[in-house]
């Protein structure tokens, strides 16, 4: 990507193992992720491109001298970060945060919108997969390097469990995937915000209960009438920009609980006696430590307990990458498959 | 307080039941919050005053024809805010949020630091105590109206349990009671930041392993170096005032909590991807809902297990309450009680 609505398919440097703790991967399926549309709309025009994409399935090609329990021609799926996921920071299920941790696309480590890509820690942050999977399960397998539980993360870290309310704030691929993960959980009644139909018609068959398609003031004044006047226990924020943190603070119940995974597109917020303090609310989310979640929810997808790649409704070939963003961008599709 | 540093004692009209669910109660013993610092430093000045004061062990004096439970001569504590304590949101533990309920000082309730007060839904708010307690122990039940229990909400909204690392900022009263409290709940170590050697020693006498006099970004890096650059699980934040809210994101570990109960000067705050989001860091708190917690801790303080009364330094009479304040903005002293 050089710029804002400018993405480009250009033949690199081919990934080789820098580190010996590195694997190179050749990527069988990658996919376009709504924090992608941040800098698809935003990023300043510039000399040189930033590698995109953080979400793949592919196949392990090279491993480092270091990298144990991998080898060549093992099916992988890697979360959208890596990690060494032995410090005690992954221990405590953050891996998102690891010292030795990165991004895709930054410091050197290329996109996965790519035909291969060097993942270092990749002992710590590739699951492997049975090789001879359904193809069929490949959509539902790939969201589990980042949307279907970046949604459980908001979940997870919102407590969701029976008994509650839960109002999910985004009809995109994430808030659809917050639906699924908090309809597992046991919550009794989820609110779906959002008002594109054949998503919100997915949210419902995930288990949402009710759908607010007004926003702002409206929509915050009808998540209180549906709920008495006292408002959401809990409150799922996946969009990342200021409107939907304001609908956040205004539908959450005293003492309830506000779990952002939509990367914030501000630094400040209101967090004072008039938003978050006066009624004890909770703020917490953030990059959803994926690996942690990974084993469990991978069974769940074997199994056919989960479907959740049903998020997907579209893929290009990746020399056509460029319409998977144009098309996300202008809400045609949900989200995308990219194909090498 | 008719403005920053202008506290006057003055005859007003004698309270009375207004609603059935009123009691008058008659005030043994007050004192001056930290909180009543914040308008002692900044109140504009104005013609009419404002009443201060919502501590108070007191005497009742009459009851309204809907109190139930409560009779003349019943020995009491009154929490810092009033609420039924019977609709949904109390029954949560949230009763400073009650919809019902309200603060002292304000919307024709009076102040505690007076001779007598109005208390509304008098029936869920005041708690009886034994009639012939101990004198010795008043200062502790005192305490039980606000700043002991506002310090264990902080440690109960950070989920304090053992083997965890807590931060403490703030020597004050609410600080050093939060220490009290994160020492009850089992934490492993607690960092106490202040620079007050009185209130220290106190705090180190509670549970305090370490004392960090350090503050700002020098406070951070040495907190960091003492919890081997991870940061702490959890910071209690008892200051309310931007370079602590600061010093909290700054110190606290990836997927850690920050519990405020210093009441914020301040509206918008960092919670982005470079403070709260970015390490999945938690940010809780709010006005302690002391009622949910009072039965409890009433019997720790008649049981001698806890003597949280101990932040208490000097005594007045309520004609010369003007000097608790000074005293306490100068930090000559730590907390002083007002006896009408």
């Amino acid at each position: 990507m050089y710029g804002a609505g400018d993405v480009r398919v250009e033949e690199t440097a081919v990934p080789r193992i820098v580190e010996p703790t590195d694997a190179v991967v050749r990527v069988t399926l990658a996919c376009v992720c709504g924090s992608d549309l941040h800098p698809y709309r935003s990023l300043p025009a510039a000399e040189e491109g930033v590698p995109m994409g953080h979400e793949f399935l592919g196949v392990v090609e090279e491993t480092g001298s270091e990298v144990t329990g991998l080898a060549k021609g093992d099916f992988v799926v890697s979360p959208f970060a890596f990690a060494d996921n032995t410090c005690a920071i992954c221990r405590d299920g953050f891996q998102t945060a690891c010292p030795r941790g990165g991004w895709y696309g930054n410091g050197g480590v290329g996109g996965a919108q790519a035909e291969a890509v060097r993942v270092p820690q990749a002992a710590g942050t590739l699951v492997k997969l049975p090789g001879d999977v359904d193809g069929a399960l490949l959509p539902s397998l790939l969201t589990l390097s980042d949307v279907y539980l970046t949604g459980y993360h908001a979940a997870h870290m919102g407590r969701v469990s029976a008994g509650k309310t839960v109002t999910v704030i985004g009809d995109g691929a994430v808030g659809l995937s917050a639906v699924l993960a908090s309809a597992r959980m046991g919550a009794e009644r989820i609110i779906l915000m959002g008002r594109h139909q054949a998503r919100t018609d997915l949210g419902r068959e995930w288990g949402a209960t009710e759908v607010v398609a007004e926003r702002g003031e409206e929509g915050v004044a009808r998540v209180r009438e549906l709920t008495g006047g006292e408002g959401s226990h809990i409150v799922l924020e996946a969009v990342g920009l200021m409107p939907a943190y304001e609908q956040a603070y205004g539908i959450v119940r005293p003492g309830g609980i506000i779990s952002r995974v939509g990367v914030p597109q501000y630094e400040e917020a209101p967090v004072g006696f008039g938003s978050l303090f006066g009624k004890n609310a909770t703020l917490t989310g953030g990059p959803a430590p994926v690996r942690a979640y990974l084993d469990a929810a991978l069974q769940d997808v074997l199994d056919g307990r989960i479907d959740p790649g049903r998020v997907f409704d579209a893929e290009v070939p990746l020399d056509q990458v460029a319409d998977a963003y144009r098309a996300m961008d202008t809400r045609t599709h949900l989200k995308v498959m990219v194909r090498p």
